[in-house]
């Protein structure tokens, strides 16, 4: 098997993917940012005015000049004019003078004049028209002043953010509805092999149903890639090249899945390379599972080969096709959801191989505070021709090539699928 | 304040909460498979048969009887006779007896009377029709038995599992193309305050443009609900409750999101009360952000007042929201995403209150391997009125009640946001 001669660490195969693709990212387009959850912002976006736009009361209570309250105390209460209430959603129509105080509520718009607000619980009905304060306050105390949340003009998300819960917040009281986002990148799924057949068919002897253009299509989706499905094709050159050009014109990056056997492997390989320059960048990774993953770029896309194996395939998948999709979409590094996990088991790896291994994750009971690791890591033995291995783990564990393995009891980061 | 005269620890108002709706979950729906991505499946999900449904080889090789191997070497090999090859995706025509072997591509399906797979590196053709077989393998060595990936009858799926990739691609491979989900829940979500607008609207002094009916319809959407807008209502009673009382009938959960002043947030629980029994669970809990938060089930609904502030209300969000969407989803407990930081300044919290800190992570540059820690931990400081200050976090940080604060150099556990 020559194409094994040079096998890449999956780090640098990675790198040498991607700086093929160095600059590219899909084009962006407008939506409204109520639907914006989990896309990528395409530009910076910057604050059209201040928030917030008015000084306001963050508690309930009577604004104040906070030079009037100096030494109130309990024991010795400042004593402030009352004139009048401000009212929620509006301007007071008063200026607060020397002596004087009004009522405010949480959120209210501090009258012109007032620079801090006393908390109701320190205050009291005096005579008529006259409030007891029984604290001092400090220039801007309890008030949120204007620009304190975001200055005019400040970038407040960065291009290539995803946007989450909190920054469609932000883009809302900014009153900015429509967001430019990157587009979601189109990924060409194409599954190969003679012996694989719809889900919804039923196998013949020696048939299996495609697993893979489904597995992967939900890490594209799961992504914030569009997948595109181009269906099973059998081993057969003219047949994998015609589909494979289409899907490569249509779509931002395609991704094969080969028939397991080293001939559909090899076919592959030729497909991609006949597709455009340069073809072929790795064939061949130092990683357990997906040893025959194929990285490849094409006329300036890239073109993936995975293993036919579902547990390869998807391991593979998180490995390349995610960090791929997150290239095209520009978006910034993110942190990766992982737990620390006490591992019940040895594991053995050879050196100079980066192993994944799918883990099961349990409640150890009781929360280690020593190490704060409150689960067990299980890994899961099995072949990787064995979806269910993958549907019962919860993560994956990774031994670095330069381990030879892990020692049960080890604390280890486990990242979550 | 009389309302905040029992404040519940969160975990205690929670359950609380939940335990008013025990049993409660909403109605399933089939779909087609390769769209569950993220639903929750409603029944258990059984193989309708083993996988696979026939042995298949793990290598390229060739099938042999294993015990025609026995003691074969380098040195010393064995000789079988080779009758033909196995096509993919098809039966063998022809059984394996004593001495004979069949070319087998990974994949393949083995022969009738073949128990293992010998690698092809370990064969050579020696004359004509005759391999020479230069390793000994054991029964069922190289190759995946009926069941081996699961049992006919096997329940695969549980319910209450939230299908990811590997899921959906065990689904496939049974060719079950729909499945049972449960309903996304339908939570409405209701903004009051008079100072309150609609962010495609121009603020007058005094008024905010609405964040809190975002954030939230994006958490609720995160978590597998669908959310549901009623818009914003003014501070007048009758309205607020005209608006609940519809949208507690209409949807399977109800969020009021009050306006930020103490009289709108009693008139929240007053609203609450009058939509039906038992009504007001829990008026304040011991936490920060978050205190005025409210609890309430009418008739047999959640009903949960939060506060106006942005980031009260998204923090508490997370901690009553999406756990009440997975109760009625019927979600099983999950492995929640966190990581461990270094926490880089000191912060103190009042004993008995639970505190939730929105903190910055960043990767501290070199992997500690003692603690597992890449990342550092930076608490951002901020008024929970300011909504970008969560637009700024990768996560909370929890400081539990029996703790007076954390020190800095602590490794510390953040929920990813």
């Amino acid at each position: 098997m020559p194409e094994f001669l040079t096998l890449l660490p999956p780090d640098e195969a990675r790198e040498l993917l991607l700086s093929h693709l160095a600059g590219l990212r899909v084009n962006s387009e407008s939506i409204d940012s109520d639907q914006a959850l989990d896309r990528v912002t395409a530009e910076d976006v910057v604050a059209p005015h201040p928030l917030p736009e008015f000084p306001r009361s963050t508690v309930d209570g009577y604004a104040v000049r906070a030079r009037d309250t100096f030494g109130a105390t309990d024991s010795l209460p400042g004593y402030l004019t009352l004139i009048g209430e401000i009212p929620m959603g509006g301007a007071p129509e008063f200026k607060i003078q020397q002596g004087q105080c009004a009522l405010i509520h949480t959120g209210g718009m501090l009258p012109e004049g007032a620079d801090a607000v006393v908390m109701l619980e320190y205050t009291q009905p005096a005579h008529k028209n006259e409030m007891e304060i029984m604290r001092a306050v400090a220039d801007g105390e309890n008030v949120i002043k204007v620009g304190e949340d975001v200055k005019a003009d400040q970038t407040v998300i960065r291009r290539g953010v995803r946007l989450r819960a909190a920054e469609i917040g932000g883009l809302m009281a900014l009153g900015i509805i429509r967001v430019k986002v990157a587009r979601k990148p189109r990924v060409g799924l194409i599954s190969s092999g003679d012996e694989v057949i719809a889900p919804s068919q039923s196998p013949r002897p020696g048939q299996i149903r495609d697993v893979n253009a489904f597995t992967l299509a939900a890490l594209v989706t799961k992504s914030g890639g569009d997948a595109v499905q181009y269906g099973i094709v059998c081993d057969e050159m003219s047949a994998l090249k015609e589909i494979a050009a289409r899907a490569l014109t249509e779509c931002d990056a395609v991704v094969i899945t080969a028939g397991s056997s080293a001939s559909t492997r090899d076919m592959t390989a030729e497909v991609i390379s006949s597709l455009g320059a340069p073809g072929v960048l790795v064939h061949g990774i130092n990683t357990r599972p997906g040893k025959p993953t194929i990285l490849g770029v094409c006329n300036g896309k890239a073109v993936i080969g995975l293993p036919g194996n579902p547990v390869s395939a998807l391991v593979n998948g998180y490995l390349f096709i995610v960090p791929l999709i997150e290239k095209l979409l520009g978006a910034l590094p993110k942190v990766q959801a992982a737990v620390n996990a006490r591992l019940v088991v040895n594991l053995s790896s050879q050196a100079g191989r980066e192993d994944w291994w799918p883990v099961k994750l349990s409640r150890s009971g009781r929360g280690d505070t020593q190490s704060k690791s409150e689960y067990s890591a299980e890994p899961i033995f099995g072949k990787s021709n064995l979806i269910f291995m993958l549907a019962a783990a919860d993560g994956l564990l990774r031994i670095p090539p330069d381990a030879t393995g892990l020692s049960a009891g080890e604390i280890v980061k486990v990242f979550l699928i």
